[in-house]
């Protein structure tokens, strides 16, 4: 569908426009203050001739001239019969405020239903219902329902969020500066994914900054994000969900189902989206972007602070969030030892003193020697700028930070202030000019550095997605061998295997197998095999062998009488080894997934696992298995030989390979375990479940 | 040393005071702006006869009149001669701003020691040096080197500070207000300690906010905390120094040592010491505790939003910081539930929607309601406060909870906000105003909150520290049968064992013992046993016995030749259970401390360990166990049977309490492992290292 006459209107119906409060009071409020161009808007309201001194319409139909968006501030029940209307002025968009959908039951749902295929006959894209409209800063279009304080918001950051409030809070916001931001609300037949891919592909727009509740269209979604990655525009989502209470809210909210969350996060990591976890978070990393004159290089980072304990606290912070610091090279060092004076000592974090805090030419020296230094990438000034200035220091250090900044070469610089309800707005917009984002406070400040810094630093690799294109329900388990048979066909290595349906058939596979053997009951009917006695161990020789089927089979038939048992599954014996635990899940929005852990309790207790999108590059099944916490005990713990990582990754490719090409295929797959060794990886054991 | 001259002087007399910039004039200003009586206030300048109009003092000797406190704003090597003429004059504290002292080095530590013992000998309780001073904002004595801004900041939090910078931060917050400042600097003769009780021991403070670099008077610290938690008054601290960074910063800052981070963190915890983690915490938790009317009884939490995605964010933060959700009772819900319109529905977070956030009486009736909810504890109303209100939302809600705290049966409230540099001073005054603290936002609010529901609702164990009186550095090891015997007589329990110089001693005493046993070398000069063949397990008999006796002697002979050999430990083996480790570490300043985890790589690689002092309760052992993420590992997981986790809290109790009776003694003692099956828990093995 196309957004342009949602999105980018030449012509404008305020549908309820009025000079009340209320929807329609507000939002022509709005339009009036904040709109570019207030020729080409149209009121309509049956029971006024004007509104604010302008004409006002009685009906669309009155209007003379075509419209291509309605802004709709009327209830929930005449919003069929205007779209209708609207259709006849060759309107191709239309903003709906009114509630009463999918978010209120089954009634609701279907008046949606009703909706969409309404607006969808009449070629209408629709934003809302149950929404706050939306805002062109680039067009100056401002079809918003909530009061907002007058002054100027336009910028790069593009918005879009199922949340009018948090959309409001955007424009709260004295630091955000806007190309769009958009409401979604229930998403009739316009979704978040369409939006966010208008906000990926705009020239206007640097940074996007989103607040999700569900995905409904993920194809569209993975498409939109690697479209991001390709450009390296920063995308900044907030995803509620992660509890099954705010999973609970979002149904009621906007209709929405969150998604399965661990599998979004993810496609983040694939595609470098960078995560907010709460409001704060989703502001502060859209303002830094949007700030910020270009990436940093690498990650190595110096902190400028005036004062010995807040340093401290600033080195504290920096482990906690993972911040490399930066080591100085002698000459950056005796050369910063110049301009501090007997008592200060050149560290990083970097306690200036105020020999350099206090003195704006001798900062600008400092920054520049530091810029300078090929050790460093980034430079961070950490001190509070409190809500009125009266402490010279600021000024000094904005000051120092702007003309440091007029240099070309000036590596990126970012400025963290400790305490909150402190922003001089004079400072703040000084260093918005400057390009150096003001970081939210702290904690916050840190993360998003961290975000800043890997997002920066991380090459996108570009791997086809597996998205299904079916979505399939019935399901049939395979047994052990049929599974293995089928990683095989499809490129994964297996051990060795036969089967067996008599005794004498098993001597004559193990032959060929060699002993020792595990030998275990073949059938699809058993899940549990030890359970039932179907599991042998460690078979030397013709005897044992012959003796081990005899009593497998016997035991399944007694305690299974309902399996169908196919006789018996053989293996050489594996050299036992660490075990690890590789999956794959087929996510019905986003497709296989594969995970990795250790088994036991590092993965139950410790929830020591990685998830990723299938398929899998060799680096980036490395960096999974490099990510366990357990990562250690593979690698030489306690001086132990270090086991093949090369070859479990290997593995995990392979799995992943089968995984993307089977997509239509492979629901479920359980790999437990696999053994790591020093000389290899190899699978001890499989479940597969298929689409039947 | 009496602090009532420095911190409460009645006459004070500013050595330095001038009209210039600087320390000396700006100290003189601030004097003249912040102090309430300015007729005991006496200047001394040796060039001028009155400054800013009021007359002045060559020398301190011309003051007509005895001078309780000095500031000394002269530079370092005025010092000593000032304080000479102070004593003269009745002195009895003195403020020094000078650096050049202990953060500089070896001289400046010699000048500070010179200075220490001067003051000493004249009684003369120091702040400082490289100090900022303090304010007393109940007598209305401000001594303070940095300007700030001109408004009232009187209030019931006691803050000190050994970084002035930070003191500043305080004093710049808009929300806090203080009984005391203090910039302890590099404490001199007086310590941040004794600053700490003086707060504690102050009626006027009711909540101590402190920043910490290193602690030089444990015993008195303990003390301090100890009658905090007696009182339940609220200390809130900032300790630096979890990085080796910060701690080598904090060594050139105030030339403070940042002592051991994780003893001191188990000693918050045993006396409810409420720890931040940076100065947005720090300042939030004094200001939520200063503003607070009374403590939440239990933690369960209702939460207030006007905005459905905002509700969602709230519960995801609620749960990652495990604030518990309250369940409405079904007449609250169902009263609740007449309040919203139509398409509301009431949850917890609850979004009000205008039906409630937009009418002040019905969200007055709304809170009451929810108040008396015997399954509630505490409301939180989550809103952002933009920094200039134009939402109506704000005032009515502002208002509401105004209104609905008069009720003094209103369980306690507390606001907070999403996004930052958003105060609304107006409005953060009505809600300090009404005892509902305005917390800091998202993250930091819910860190927050959660900290101030633990403080609230644990009850504090008043056990006898155990700090040792003595501080010894040589030390010897003991064997594993001179340990065990160690324990033993100190009452802990410990299995039968028996030491044989000769095959036929163990013979004899195996009788008594049992098979089958372990028999390991005994001699003080082997560690580790098994690498010297100084190991055998599972002997069964007589023949073996002798045999592994025999073998035992000539291994380690051979492998160890220079070990003085005592012969063999007997013990019956023991059953196998789970592995868990327990040791003391007889910390130099806080005493002997108590660790356990569980053995293998939850302690190596998931540092999964509890640490407390010594001695424990019942209780606190048990909660030591409880809090390990391994502890479902003890607990019947995955259908195993349950260890008896109370006969390995017993263990531990008598292990803390032979810890604290020993702690003249004992330096440490390392039990790995420990056994744990369902019928006990069982010493396998442990070395104890004593001062000789």
């Amino acid at each position: 569908m196309d957004l342009n006459k949602l999105l980018k209107p030449r012509t404008v119906a305020i549908v309820g426009a009025s000079e009340k409060a209320g929807f329609g009071g507000d939002t022509t409020r709005n339009y009036l203050k904040f709109s570019k161009n207030l020729d080409n808007v149209f009121f309509v309201n049956p029971g006024r001739d004007t509104i604010f001194g302008r004409p006002a319409y009685h009906t669309l139909a009155d209007i003379p001239a075509d419209v291509d968006l309605v802004i709709l501030c009327t209830p929930q029940k005449t919003i069929i019969s205007l779209l209708e209307q609207a259709a006849q002025k060759n309107c191709g968009g239309a903003v709906i405020f009114a509630s009463g959908y999918s978010e209120v039951g089954a009634e609701g749902k279907a008046l949606q239903e009703e909706l969409v295929e309404k607006a969808n006959s009449l070629g209408i894209a629709v934003m809302g219902p149950n929404c706050a409209g939306f805002a062109n800063f680039i067009n100056g279009i401002f079809a918003f329902a909530f009061l907002v304080e007058e002054r100027d918001r336009s910028g790069n950051i593009g918005m879009v969020s199922q949340s009018g409030q948090i959309v409001l809070g955007g424009l709260d916001s004295r630091t955000m500066g806007f190309s769009h931001v958009i409401s979604s609300g229930n998403s009739c037949n316009v979704k978040v994914e369409d939006y966010l891919e208008f906000l990926v592909d705009d020239e206007d727009t640097k940074v996007v900054a989103a607040y999700i509740e569900g995905v409904t269209k993920p194809d569209k979604l993975i498409k939109t994000f690697r479209k991001a990655a390709i450009k390296k525009k920063p995308i900044v989502i907030l995803k509620t969900g992660k509890s099954a209470k705010s999973q609970q809210l979002a149904a009621s909210h906007t209709g929405s189902l969150s998604g399965a969350d661990k599998v979004l996060r993810a496609l983040f990591r694939r595609y470098g989206v960078i995560e907010a976890n709460d409001l704060e978070e989703l502001m502060g990393l859209a303002t830094a972007f949007s700030w910020l004159d270009k990436l940093p290089k690498g990650e190595r980072c110096v902190f400028m602070n005036v004062s010995g304990g807040e340093a401290g606290v600033m080195a504290d912070l920096a482990e906690e969030y993972g911040i490399e610091l930066a080591e100085y090279k002698p000459e950056t060092k005796a050369y910063l030892q110049t301009l501090v004076p007997d008592y200060g000592s050149v560290n990083n974090p970097f306690d200036m003193t105020a020999g350099i805090g206090y003195n704006t030419p001798v900062m600008v020296k400092a920054m520049e020697a530091i810029s300078r230094d090929e050790n460093v990438d980034v430079i961070c000034i950490a001190y509070t700028i409190t809500p009125e200035v009266w402490d010279d220091t600021i000024t000094h250090m904005v000051e120092a930070a702007s003309i440091a900044k007029q240099n070309p070469d000036m590596k990126p610089v970012v400025w963290l202030p400790f305490i909150e309800h402190t922003r001089d707005q004079e400072s703040a917009d000084a260093l918005k000019q400057a390009g150096v984002p003001l970081l939210p406070s702290g904690r916050y400040g840190c993360d998003a550095l961290k975000k800043i810094l890997t997002f920066s630093t991380t090459e996108f690799e570009d791997m086809e997605a597996a998205i299904p294109e079916t979505r399939k329900t019935k399901t049939e388990g395979l047994s052990e061998y049929e599974s293995l048979c089928f990683l095989e066909k499809h490129g994964v290595t297996i051990p060795p295997q036969a089967v067996a349906a008599t005794a004498e058939e098993a001597v004559v596979a193990a032959k060929t197998l060699g002993y020792p053997l595990s030998v275990k009951i073949h059938s699809r009917d058993i899940q549990h095999k030890s359970d039932v006695g179907g599991v042998k161990l460690g078979i030397r020789n013709e005897t044992e062998l012959k003796k081990a089927f005899e009593d497998i089979m016997e035991s399944c038939s007694k305690k299974a009488p309902d399996a169908v048992l196919k006789g018996v599954l053989l293996k050489p014996m594996l050299k036992p080894g660490t075990e690890m635990i590789i999956g794959v899940n087929n996510d019905k929005d986003f497709g296989p997934m594969i995970m990795i852990g250790m088994g036991g309790v590092f993965v139950e207790l410790f929830k020591d696992v990685q998830l990723a999108p299938a398929p899998l590059s060799r680096k980036q099944a490395l960096k999974m298995i490099h990510s366990l916490k357990s990562y250690p005990l593979l690698n030489g713990y306690r001086g132990s030989e270090k086991c093949d990582v090369e070859a479990l990754a290997k593995l995990l490719v392979q799995i992943s390979e089968m995984a993307a090409e089977c997509k239509e295929t492979v629901k479920e797959l359980d790999i437990n375990p696999v053994f790591v060794t020093p000389e290899g990886a190899a699978i001890a054991d499989a479940l597969l479940i298929k689409y039947s």
